[in-house]
C-alpha cells in the first residue's frame, strides 16, 4: 500500500486548507465536458493557484481569465500566458506591457477612454470592450461601446470584442429567474458586440455556465473547488474545498475550533460544519453547536471560495486522509 | 524640504495598506498615559506587524498577547519575545516548547486536562487558566479553574493566573450597559483567580481598557489603528488605518474603485468612504455612490481591523502623501 508512505492530514497543523483530489478531478471533468476546450476562459480569481490552473489547462482550457496583475504575472511566470484576459480596469498597466513585451499575450479590459488610454501607454495591444449588463460596477453602456472600441483602434490597440459580467445573475437561487436575467443581460452584450466587432463575447459564470449560450466563452472559476453559497444553486459540482480544523475547547453546549475569520471568506456569512450549526467566527475560532471532543478533527466548508484562498498560503491536495500535493496560493495579493 | 525626497502615495499600486503615522503615534501615546507599562498587554492579532508591536514596546508595554503560534514565532524572532501570552489553546505545543527552550518566555492559556497536557507534552512551562465570562467560547466555567490550576500544577507547570476575555462586552456600544456587564463578567474572573493564584488577572480590550478595573493587564490591540466598528465607541483613538484604491470606472450613479473583498475584513460589512455611500465589494472592487473621476484616489476605513491586516502583505506608512516607511505584515498564517 503506497498509501501508507504519505504524509497524513492528521500531522497538519491547523487551520489548514484541504482540496479533496477527487472532488476536484470530478468538477473539472463535468465543466469541461459541458464547456470542452476555448468554451471555457476559467477564472483564476476563483482559486489563485497556478497548480490547480494547469489542471484546468490540462483538462483542455489553455486560455485564462485573470483579476489582478499579480495574477497575469504569476500565470505567466507559471508558463500559463498564452492568453489571459485581465477582467478588470487598471490605470497603470505598465507591468501587464512588460508581460506583453516578454511574450505574453495579455488582453485588457477597458470601458473609458481613460482605461484606453492606460492600455495604450502601458504597452499593452489587445483589449475588450467591457460592458455594463446589469451589475452595477464597471463596463460602458451598451450604446457606447462601438464609439469606445474605435478610440481604442485609434489608439492602436486591437479589439477582440466585448466582455460583461452578468454578476447580479450568477447567485439566483430560482434556475428560470436566472435563465430569463441572463438572457436580458447576453442581448445588452450582444447588441454592443454588434457594434464592436471582435471574435470574443466573453461572459458568465459556475451560476450561468450552461444558460448563457450568447457568450463564446464562459468566465467560470467557482466551479472547480465550489462553496456553500454556490452549493445551493443544484449545479453538478461537488465541494471540493475544506478548512482542517482541530477542537480545542468543549462544553456541555458548544466547542470550539482553531479555525476563523482570518481562515475564511466571510462575506457570505458563516462556514458550514456537518452535524452542527456554527454560532459565529473569531479571528482564530469558530463556536458550533453539537459539541466534539477536545482533539478532534473538524472540517468547514467556506461560505465563498474567492476571499477564503486569498487568507492560506498553501493548499493541501488529500485523497481521504493521504496528502498527495502541496500547492502554493500563488497568485495572492495585487 | 526632505519631504521632497520622500516617495509619495500617487506612486502606489493599488489597493495598498496606509497607516497614518500620526494618528498612531497618538492612538499609542493615548493608551499609554491611560494604562502605563505593564497594565497594557498589547494584542498583536489586531495588527500582525512587529514593526508596530516594537513601537508599543517604546512605549513601555514589553509584554504581548498572541493568538496564534505564528504571531509567538514571529515576535521572538523580531526580538519581542520577554513575555509573550498565547491567549488561545493549543493541542500541539511542541512549536512553543522550542521558543521556551531557545530563551524566550511564552505563556499559553489553558481550559481542559487536555490543553495542559498538550502544553506540558510540548516544553512550555508556564500556563494561565482561561475561564469562561460570559462569551461563548473558550474557557472552563469559573468554579472549575481552581482544580484545573491544580491539575497544571501536577503537571509541572507553573500557573501564572488567570485570563477571561469579555469578548461578548467589548462592542456594546451603550456606555453603561458595557460597564455593567464588564464588572458582571470580571466578578467571574476574580473569583476564579481566588482559586486559582498567581500575578496575573488578564482581560479586557480596546471597548472596555478603561472600564476593566478588575484586570491586572488588559489585552487591547486595536487602539493602535482602530476601524469604523470600534470607531462607533466614541473612544480617544482616531481612524489609522485606511486601504487605498484608485478610481477605475465611473458613471453617472455610482463609481468603482479597485479595492474589494480580498482587500477588506467583511465580517463587519463593507468599509466606510468620507462623503460616499459604499453600495458592496465584489473580489476586487467596491462600488460606492458619489462618483468621483477615473483616476482619482479614494481611501477607504475598513469595518473590522484583525482580518484585513491578514490579506495585506506590507502597510505603508504615511504622512500626508509622504511615505515615511513600509512595514511588512509579517505575522500573517499560522
Amino acid at each position: 500500500m503506497t498509501s501508507e508512505r504519505r504524509p497524513q492530514i492528521s500531522a497538519l497543523q491547523t487551520p489548514a486548507l484541504l482540496i479533496d483530489a477527487a472532488v476536484l478531478d470530478k468538477n473539472i471533468a463535468a465543466m469541461s465536458a459541458a464547456l470542452p476546450g476555448p468554451r471555457l476562459r476559467p477564472h483564476v480569481k476563483a482559486h489563485k493557484c497556478t497548480n490547480l490552473a494547469r489542471r484546468q489547462a490540462a483538462a483542455g482550457h489553455e486560455k485564462f481569465t485573470c483579476a489582478t496583475i499579480r495574477e497575469c504575472e504569476g500565470m505567466v511566470a507559471a508558463g500559463l500566458g498564452q492568453d489571459l484576459l485581465l477582467a478588470n480596469e487598471v490605470l497603470d498597466a505598465s507591468r501587464l506591457g512588460a508581460l506583453v513585451a516578454g511574450g505574453a499575450r495579455v488582453t485588457l479590459a477597458v470601458d473609458s477612454p481613460e482605461t484606453v488610454k492606460a492600455a495604450a501607454a502601458g504597452g499593452v495591444r489587445e483589449v475588450v470592450i467591457d460592458v455594463n449588463v446589469g451589475l452595477p460596477r464597471c463596463g460602458c453602456a451598451p450604446g457606447e461601446a462601438g464609439a469606445l472600441a474605435e478610440t481604442a483602434r485609434a489608439a492602436g490597440l486591437q479589439v477582440r470584442g466585448v466582455m460583461g459580467y452578468e454578476g447580479h445573475v450568477v447567485g439566483q437561487q430560482d434556475a428560470t429567474e436566472r435563465a430569463e436575467q441572463t438572457k436580458t443581460a447576453m442581448e445588452m452584450l450582444v447588441s454592443a458586440h454588434d457594434d464592436v466587432g471582435g471574435e470574443l463575447i466573453s461572459a458568465g459564470g459556475t451560476g450561468t455556465y450552461l444558460l448563457n449560450t450568447w457568450a463564446s466563452e464562459i468566465q467560470a472559476g467557482s466551479y472547480a473547488l465550489m462553496d456553500t453559497e454556490y452549493g445551493k444553486l443544484g449545479l453538478p459540482f461537488g465541494q471540493a474545498l475544506f478548512v482542517l480544523a482541530t477542537v480545542i475547547s468543549s462544553s456541555k453546549e458548544w466547542a470550539v475550533a482553531d479555525a476563523g475569520l482570518k481562515a475564511f471568506g466571510m462575506d457570505h456569512g458563516n462556514p458550514d460544519l456537518e452535524g452542527a450549526t456554527v454560532w459565529f467566527c473569531s479571528d482564530e475560532h469558530t463556536t458550533f453547536s453539537d459539541p466534539r471532543p477536545v482533539g478532534e478533527r473538524v472540517k468547514f466548508a467556506p461560505a465563498h471560495i474567492d476571499p477564503t484562498m486569498a487568507l492560506h498560503e498553501r493548499a493541501y491536495v488529500v485523497a481521504g486522509d493521504d496528502i498527495v500535493d502541496v500547492w502554493p496560493i500563488d497568485l495572492r495579493g495585487w
